[in-house]
């Protein structure tokens, strides 16, 4: 497979440095090609804005949304933008590695999704009517592909346990592996959440590595998180809310997953 | 009161900023002192790295918590950082204003959440033992002051609804009102969300501009989300989790406010 890496921690010799380094020479030593983009060593833009297109305005002023969709439509998007998605279009698979600041990735890969993500490429794809709203949440662009998230937090398993109180792990990283990943079509795989990475990190790292040995191992035949399609009969259209019969009475995230 | 605005869009002619606009006005006509942080105008560096510090290192590579805290400490932080925290000691309230991005916010201000709160300011504070796990959660260098989010979105308000699919606004926001108002000490105040902004913008303008006032003459007064104090009584410590008598047999988000 053609497997990208997407990968950001301002330090190259830092464990979750380590644990890229590691990734990538299995992934090789298992035959795949690899590309990493190394966000922090890129110097990569994280803020979205008017530099992001080559084109002039649509309007009288910037708008995200339409100069995005007119720069991707017209070959006028900034060169780091276009690199990326050519990436995303050769990678089969794609990881998204990072440590969890604050409940979410760090600036720099948000601004990768904001500016890679493109509207035409990743939102605003396909069209709406009564039975379809648009290619999202398991059709577009990406799909076909697989996406996994490897994740390293300083915190307790227990506190990111179904009670605990930062929040449970697979709700903090709903509106990350649902609403980035699974939106413009990625088959989602379950997460490599890596805890208190701080506590005896030199004694833990090889089993860390065997964690992500073994995930890496079967990133072509694990599994997907069964998250509903939009287009799939599951929602009401256009309210997009889940049909009253599918888990009744019930709500929040887990909703959105079949058991 | 002393208003601190941190406001993250692109285009200063937009929705947002012209409804940053309104509040500025209708917060100095109601006698308040207003100061705004305009992260795109300001130019504000959103990646945390080496740079944030004018300390040498601490060790022999940057690490992110162990450099910030010891440039806090000995105040040799970035100095666009030192700003904004004296901007936060000055203020009684602070209001973050942003467009929702892939259901969360724009880049440029996780940045500002990531390099603002240091090691030793918003987290790393306190004693850890065996009936206190650090001043977080509802204690901290911010407590006593109060916090509310302003997002405008694309999508539908039954999108964000309790069964919509992109999940309830209150879960996606959790990360943001919990794990990083919250955690450092912030009341944090019901949110103003804005739906579907994109359509009508013009006629429904001064309708956005009503219910922005009715919350904003209501800042000093307005009851705050009873999320759960951490070293109140109500988390087994260390563990971190929910006692077992307080909502018993439930999970997630909801848990941790009491209702």
């Amino acid at each position: 497979m053609n497997v990208l890496i997407v990968f950001a921690h301002p330090e190259a010799h830092s464990l979750n440095g380590s644990l890229k380094d590691f990734s990538v020479q299995q992934l090789k030593n298992a035959g795949h090609q690899v590309q990493v983009s190394d966000l922090y060593a890129m110097n990569w833009k994280a803020q979205l804005d008017a530099a992001d297109t080559q084109a002039p305005l649509v309007g009288e002023y910037f708008h995200a949304s339409l100069d995005s969709r007119f720069a991707y439509e017209h070959q006028q998007q900034a060169a780091d933008i276009t690199a990326e998605q050519e990436k995303l279009r050769w990678a089969d698979a794609v990881i998204f590695q990072f440590p969890l600041w604050w409940f979410s990735m760090p600036a720099i890969m948000k601004g990768w999704f904001d500016r890679v993500y493109a509207c035409g490429f990743a939102y605003g794809v396909g069209e709406h009517n009564e039975s379809r709203w648009g290619e999202r949440y398991g059709e577009g662009n990406l799909a076909g592909k697989r996406a996994m998230l490897v994740v390293t937090t300083g915190g307790w398993e227990s506190h990111y346990s179904p009670r605990g109180i930062n929040g449970p792990i697979d709700d903090l990283l709903f509106p990350i592996q649902h609403g980035m990943l699974f939106y413009p079509g990625f088959s989602v795989l379950p997460p490599v959440v890596l805890y208190q990475v701080q506590k005896a990190a030199d004694a833990r790292f090889a089993s860390w590595c065997d964690t992500l040995a073994t995930r890496l191992d079967t990133l072509a035949t694990c599994e997907p998180i069964a998250f509903r399609r939009q287009n799939g009969g599951d929602y009401v259209i256009p309210a997009l809310t889940l049909r009253e019969d599918i888990a009744p009475g019930q709500s929040g995230f887990g909703v959105h997953q079949k058991r």
